[in-house]
């Protein structure tokens, strides 16, 4: 049977890859949406080119009371909203699959006390990227066996920061796993300043920024007379929609909050 | 305190990596080699650039019986001498760590009732490259979640056989994940016989000879909007030494038989 | 002062690309455009999304008369009406920029010969991608000195041929340099079909296909102790507008018919 | 008819290379050997494991003195004694092949007028891996069209430097073809110092230190949707002599001082 889906945001970037995303998949069956405007229109009038046509609700609370047979909410509204309808989805018994950076540790505290308390599964996720959590996670793991290592992250030239939240992410995980080290020559001397990469804990990162690129990283592990290398290339949002997908079908089974794909890979 | 540790074989290519990396490491001791030559001879007298001079034996019972202080022996002989040695080795309660492609299934399992019946731990591992075992590991891990996947394997042009071994394994591993499916388009046509190369259940391999190459593999995998690749860099025979010390190190802590580095991974 | 250009084509994959690139340069005006439909309409009325508005012609020959300070002409149609602007363009005194790769001999000599006894210069080049063209002119180089080579194409799983034309004609390339001779080992075996690849007098092609790539290939060249890799990787269709603008700028300077951008590079 | 060869530095690591690729191929006949040992011996007493047994001079004129049938000189040596051997080669009418980075500019000046006047060929060259070499001029002729480019080089742990000076003079390559420009967005921020490499006029340097490496380089251009990335792979030393088997090719055919062997490609 098919899994019942409210989508919260679906005239935005990620909302309307995921409304794409459930209008291919059998096994999932849009219910409504939610939208901070448009409320009483039906999707199709507001964006004709989907194929699958809901109600639009305004107020989430009205929404799950009009459609009592929801499963799932996939929430890809801003942080304010998206705490809003996780709260009252969980209340309906709905259970939230959200993608956010941006809940502070208290709201995700009380967001995991409520979903514990209710036995509804929640995830919450700043990242649906599987490759990325992936890269992440074998990098975690790789780090044991290989304290060496050298991050090269690659974006188009209009990126601001460097290095890349994923680079420093990544380096973050493996610090948690390696040995602390000094990486290098002991006698190393740049002739010219930053040839080494940024440097976090002994772990060097590289930042690539050209035009042509979108959004790819390396991490290369070395000892000796081998190189293990853990690359992910993300060509577009696409790529997110995968990490949504297996989101919903796990949020299914979960009775509890979790936070971070990386803990239901 | 230190390991003590017994070499079989230290004239052969891994076996002389293994005196120069126990050489470095003061965590393990050289006691003693064993050789089918030279018994009765030291190993500086018939390898003079090796920095640590032990006895050698030809006969693995006497040399456990004149050394009862031995934890470890590390095997990189031919399968024949390595099964006695391991089995004598067990019997002394002398830990094996053996580098071998060659024991029948009957002989692990005899090796693996013995190890069990007298708490002697065993490693038995056909590859000791650490990096080629956790690129297998985290390829079978990732197929889970990305189906598709080519395998490009890349040798120096004096290899024989296409694929290489390693490639064959890594897609039975991937297999034993993976749905089963058939790649790429429905309609695809090779114009020319061998483009989308070798196949092993709908996975593709790929194998590049060329001079200049070592021994090299890239595992990609691909899934809307992104691609997810790991790649293992093998240089020279240096690189399996990081897993038999590894090997050292856990088989002092081992109760039974285990086959495989990816078991201790 | 800015160089005049006739877009035909603008509502196509390329045109509509062209466009816009004409849009963002200052060294390029729009004249008018060339099309099948709306003629007698502005470009503005039939793609409300450019930001210049100019009129549109389905007639070349009127374009051309009422438009008499054209410089260039951009042609990205299909080949029989391309051919048809390409002589009226000559005709005119206009240079035509064309990207097709359906002109027959005949019709590419007869344009050649207008071209030619006009000192009209005119470019057609079936590939715009300067550096996929790039690639294949560097591999012709290198072959001299490097005469074991493989390529790997990557493209995304719905592309129907394998290899794809790109490697084919690289191969091709590649051949007119280097002394033929058979790789790998001689008594090299493959144990699964395919898994060395097809092969164009010797040099051999592995086309991989999955989803999240786009259109990749790389070019290995060995030798003893080294590698040299030549790589281009296309993300998308604005990688072709770099080519168009060069030969717009190139085609002014020329006084006769080029075929490929190889020969203006 | 084979070119007579003499070696000088048939003991150094360049030079033993050199003396085992002579000995493979035929188009070369070893002659002679000059060394600053060992004057009277003969190369297998001095090495016994070579093939090939010639006299060895200490004196390089009694060396052209006693062989007059020599065509060209491999000087691999140390620079105060290549150049002294370059002169005395010149004089007897002996083609120079000489690898150093170690000659002044005004040694080179006076080399190449010596061998201008006499119209005797002469290849003074800082580098014999011809990849490397390729890579370099390549990446000079694709910076016309590719003004955006980052340059990540890889080697082993122990290097000292950073970046190294393939990597520089790679950069000053390129510069001397493309505009300058700042590359990256005008507002990036690096938000970890170094992130985005060392700074050569614009063109970015990321090096990498890692066990397991060896030499490696790859310079990546950027454009609208495209990236075009060449990279050279060094694994051991026996890459130069591809370079010095095509320097005693082409300094047979030459009358002239010639420096670098991109000059000869």
């Amino acid at each position: 049977m098919a899994i019942n889906v409210v989508i919260a945001g679906p005239r935005g970037k990620m909302g309307s890859e995921a409304v794409k995303m459930v209008e291919k998949e059998t096994e999932f069956r849009l219910v409504a949406c939610i939208d901070r405007k448009h409320g009483g229109k039906t999707l199709q009038e507001v964006v004709p080119h989907f194929s699958i046509d809901v109600p639009i609700y305004e107020d989430a609370e009205t929404c799950f009371n009009e459609n009592n047979e929801v499963d799932v909410l996939v929430d890809l509204t801003v942080p304010e909203a998206g705490y809003q309808h996780t709260k009252i989805a969980l209340a309906h018994h709905v259970r939230p699959v959200v993608g956010t950076t941006g809940f502070s540790e208290l709201q995700i505290e009380e967001l995991s006390s409520i979903s514990n308390s209710q036995n509804v599964g929640c995830l919450i996720a700043p990242n649906f990227a599987i490759g990325a959590v992936l890269m992440m996670k074998f990098a975690k793991m790789a780090a044991t066996y290989f304290p060496d290592v050298d991050i090269i992250e690659k974006h188009h030239d209009n990126k601001l920061d460097a290095p890349s939240g994923t680079a420093i992410k990544t380096a973050e995980l493996i610090r948690e796993t390696r040995t602390a080290k000094k990486q290098g020559h002991p006698n190393e001397k740049e002739t010219l300043p930053g040839a080494r990469g940024a440097d976090i804990d002994g772990i060097k990162i590289h930042s690539v920024r050209l035009p042509g690129l979108v959004a790819h990283q390396e991490v290369i592990f070395g000892s000796d007379g081998q190189t293990l290398t853990i690359k992910h290339d993300s060509m577009d949002r696409a790529s997110f929609m995968e990490g949504v997908k297996l989101g919903i079908n796990k949020v299914m089974e979960e009775r509890r909050l979790i936070y971070g794909l990386e803990n239901i890979l």
